[in-house]
C-alpha cells in the first residue's frame, strides 16, 4: 500500500471514528408521572438539554422521556423492553417509587417493600443486560413538611432507602433527590409548608422542583 | 425394498410414535399460597394425579406445583421464565387473583384492576408465545357465605369477570372455580357460614375444596 | 258555674286541644351527605313534604334535614345532642353507613363492623331515652351494579344486614333502601350500569333516587 | 359562742379538713391496649404506684387503669361515661392514638386527622366539665427506628402535632411520650431497630418502655 492510499485510509478511519463519536448518546428517562410532565416546557428533560446546551454538550446527547402516570416499579418492569430497550439507550435514569408508596393510602394498590426491591432489581438487571449506564433517584416527596410530618414521611424513607442499597450493592451512580428535597426545604421552607416550595401539590414539581432534579440528574448524567 | 423390510420399517415408526405418545405431557399449576399447598397430602394437585390414575392416564402427565405463597399476578409475571417457560410445559393452569384483591385490605399493596387486566394479558402472551396450552382459574373465595356478603365479595367478582372475558377473548378454556364454589355452597352452606365448607379459612382449601378443584381442573386438563 | 260558663270552658278546651294536635310533629333525618342534599330542590326531603301534601297532612309535619358529608355513624352520635335531641323531634330517621364501608378504600378510615354496630346501639338508646319514634334506613348503593360486582357489595351487604338486626331486635321499622335499590335495579338496569339509574356517582341519589328515597320513606313516616 | 366551744368547732375543722386531704385523689389512666396491660405486674400504672411509694405518696393516691384494646379517640368517647367520670376521678391521663394511625394501614380503619381532633377536643370537654384534672399524652412509637423510616412515622408525628397543640390550647399538661422516645432511642438505639429497645413489637412497652412511661407520667401526676 502506498503512502497515499495510508493516508487516505487514515483519513478515512478519522472520519468514522468522528462519525460514531458524533453519535449521540441516548438517555432515557424511565419513571411515572413525574418524569412525564418532564419533557413539556419547563420540565426537567427540557432543563436538562439547556443544561447541555450552556454545558456545549447538546450535540452529545437524545434526551428521551418515559414516564407513565401512576406507574409503580412493577410497570417499569413489565414496559421496560417496549419502552426503553427497544430504544437501545446508552443510559437510563430510574426514577420511581412515590406511587409504589402513596397508592397504599389511596387506593390499597401500593407496593409491598420487599416486592419493590425484587422488581427493582429485576428492572436493573435488564438494564445492565444490555450494558445500559443506570442512575437510580430515590423518590423525591409526598409532602415537603421538614419536621417528618408528612403523612407517608416513614414508607417514603424506607422505600428510598432500599434504592439507595440497591445503588450501592450495584456500583451504580446515586441521585438522592429525596435528600435533595429534605435539604432544600430545611433551608427554604421556614413556614414547614406541605408543597409550593419544589411541588404543586405535595409530589408533582413545580418550576424550583424541576430545576433541582434536572441540576441533580446533569451532574450524575454527564460524568457517566 | 422388501416385504419384509417395509414391515421393519413399520414396526420402527410405530415404535417411535408409540414412544413420542408415551412421552409425558408436562402440567405447570402457576399460582399462589393455594397452588403452593396442593403438592402436599390431600392438595389438589396430588388429587388430580389420582383422578388421572383412575382415569388410566397416570403414565400420560407429570404434574408440577408452581404456586408462592403472596403471589399476585404481577408476581407470576416475574417468575415466568424461570418457574415456568424454563420448564417447556405442554400445559398450563393459571390460578391467581385472590391476594390481588385480599391485599388491598391487609396491607393496602392489592393490584388495580386495570393493572391486573394488563398483567394476566402479558402473561397469557408468554404462554402461548411458547405455544403452551393454557386454562385460567377464577379466584374461588374470599368467605363462603352465599348472600354476597363477604366482605371482598364485590371486588372479587370484578376480578373474576375480567378473567372470565379473557378466557373468552383468548379462546382459552376457563375453570371458573368461582361459580362452582358459589354453587355448592348454595347446595350445602345452608347456615351462610364463613368458612369451613370447602375452605379451611375463608381462602385455603380444605379435603372437599382440594377435591372440588381437582374435579373442575381434571375435566379441563384431559381435553386438552 | 252555669250551663253556659260550663260550655264555653268545653269550647276551650276543645280548641286548646285541636291547638295542641295542629302542632306539627318534627321529623330529624339524621345522616351524612345524601341527606344533606336532600333538603336542595328535587331533594328526598323536599320530595317527603310533597308527598305528605299530596296526603293531605302537610299541616302535621315539620321536616328537618340533619346531614353533614362524610359522616359515618360515630360523627352522628357525636353531634347527636346538639343537631338532633336539642329539637326535640318527635321521630327520627337515622340512614348512614356509606362511609363507614367506603373510607376504608378511599382514606383508610372506614368504621369496623363491630364499632358500627356498637355506635349505632348508642345512637338508638339515646333516641329512645328522649322517647322519638326511630326508623334505620340501610344504606343504599356505592354502585348499582346487579350482579355483585360493585367492589364494596360484600362488605356494604354486611353493615346492611347489622342494620336489619338493629331494626328487628329494637323493634323499629326498617326501611330498607339497600334492598328497594337493588330491586329496581335488577327491574330498571338491564345494563348493569355502576351508575345513573337511581344515582349519579355509585352513591349519590339523582332525581329517580330521590323519588325512590321518599317513597320508602314517607311510608314509614306516616305510619308512624 | 364561747371560747371553748370555738375551740371545739375549730378542733372539728381541722379533723374534717385532714380528713378530706387523707382521701385519696383518683388517678384514672385512660386509654387502649398499652394501658390495659399497665395495670399488670410491670406495667406502667403498677411502676407509678412503686414511684408514689417511694416519694412516700402512696396513701395519696389511687390508680386505676381503664385501657381497652383497640381503642381509637372514638371509643374513648364512647365509654368515658361509664368508664371515667362514673368514678368521679380527681385526675385522668389520656393516652390514646397509636390505633388511630396503625389501623390506617391493618384494617383500613383508622381516624381521620379532623375528626381525631373533634373527638379528642369532645373528650377534654366532658373531663373538664367534670372538674378532673387531666394530662394528655402523645403516641409514644409505631416502631422505634430514629431514622424516620418507621412506615407510619409520618402520620404518628402528626397526630402527635394535634396532641401538643391541644394541651397548649386547653392549658393542660402534656407528656410528651413520642419525644421522651425519640430521645431514648436516639441515645440507645444504635443499631436503629424496629422494635426491643422500648417496646417488644414496635407498639407495646417492654420492661423499660414501661418505666420510662411511669416515669415520665409521674413526674406530672404529683405535680397536679
Amino acid at each position: 500500500m502506498t503512502g497515499l492510499r495510508l493516508l487516505m485510509a487514515g483519513g478515512l478511519l478519522v472520519l468514522l471514528a468522528s462519525f460514531i463519536t458524533m453519535q449521540n448518546k441516548k438517555v432515557v428517562f424511565f419513571g411515572d408521572s413525574i418524569t412525564q410532565a418532564a419533557v413539556n416546557p419547563g420540565g426537567y428533560i427540557v432543563k436538562i438539554s439547556e443544561l447541555a446546551a450552556n454545558d456545549n454538550l447538546a450535540g452529545q446527547f437524545d434526551f428521551i422521556g418515559a414516564g407513565i402516570g401512576g406507574n409503580k416499579i412493577y410497570d417499569l418492569y413489565l414496559r421496560i423492553e417496549e419502552d426503553v430497550l427497544s430504544r437501545n439507550p446508552q443510559i437510563v435514569i430510574v426514577y420511581v417509587g412515590v406511587n409504589d408508596v402513596w397508592h397504599k393510602r389511596t387506593s390499597g394498590t401500593g407496593t409491598d417493600l420487599d416486592k419493590f426491591e425484587k422488581f427493582y432489581t429485576a428492572v436493573i438487571k435488564k438494564l445492565k443486560d444490555k450494558n445500559c449506564k443506570v442512575a437510580l433517584c430515590t423518590p423525591a416527596a409526598i409532602g415537603e413538611r421538614t419536621d417528618f410530618s408528612n403523612e407517608l414521611d416513614g414508607d417514603l424513607n424506607n422505600y428510598a432507602k432500599v434504592i439507595r442499597n440497591l445503588a450501592k450493592n450495584n456500583n451504580l451512580p446515586l441521585i438522592d433527590l429525596r435528600k435533595a428535597f429534605l435539604d432544600y426545604n430545611l433551608r427554604e421552607n421556614k413556614e414547614n409548608k406541605e408543597s409550593g416550595i419544589l411541588t404543586t401539590d405535595r409530589v408533582h414539581l413545580n418550576e424550583k422542583g424541576n430545576q433541582l432534579v434536572a441540576d441533580e440528574m446533569w451532574k450524575v448524567i454527564k460524568s457517566l
